[in-house]
């Protein structure tokens, strides 16, 4: 299994690297682009014979500790067969 | 619409930064933690007015060009309606 982990900033944060990759998009002539916003994305590797609720529970509490910054972003993830 | 694009490594590019996340994981006790790899999770807003048709054929574009470095990365999008 495989989780697949999507990280972002909340709504409130401003986002300056989104910012200026929408400046660059549109600088390109990308004219549908009306806003930018750039997080992470994470793929954790379950070890074998993990069962999918312990690699859930494991997932989460990760993105809880580790993987995001519960102060400036929020986490989805979603786990599935390799 | 929003086109939710994720870039990720090329499988035979290292990820030290996937690594150390993958230790630290391990060392905090997630021994269902096989792998770690990390990579952008970028949203682009679709301004109001643009068919589905053309959001796609920019965020392609917008991939190819500006997003994603070819040599060492892959990129996939969805485009959901807001």
């Amino acid at each position: 299994m495989t989780a697949k982990i999507n990280v972002t900033l909340k709504k409130s944060i401003m986002d300056p690297q989104g910012t200026a990759v929408k400046d660059a998009a549109l600088s390109m002539g990308f004219d549908a682009v009306d806003d930018v916003r750039i997080g992470k994305h994470i793929e954790v590797k379950i070890k074998d014979g993990i069962s999918r609720k312990e690699a859930e529970k494991q997932v989460e509490l990760l993105c809880q500790k580790l993987l995001a910054n519960p102060v400036m972003e929020n986490f989805s993830f979603e786990i599935t067969e390799d």
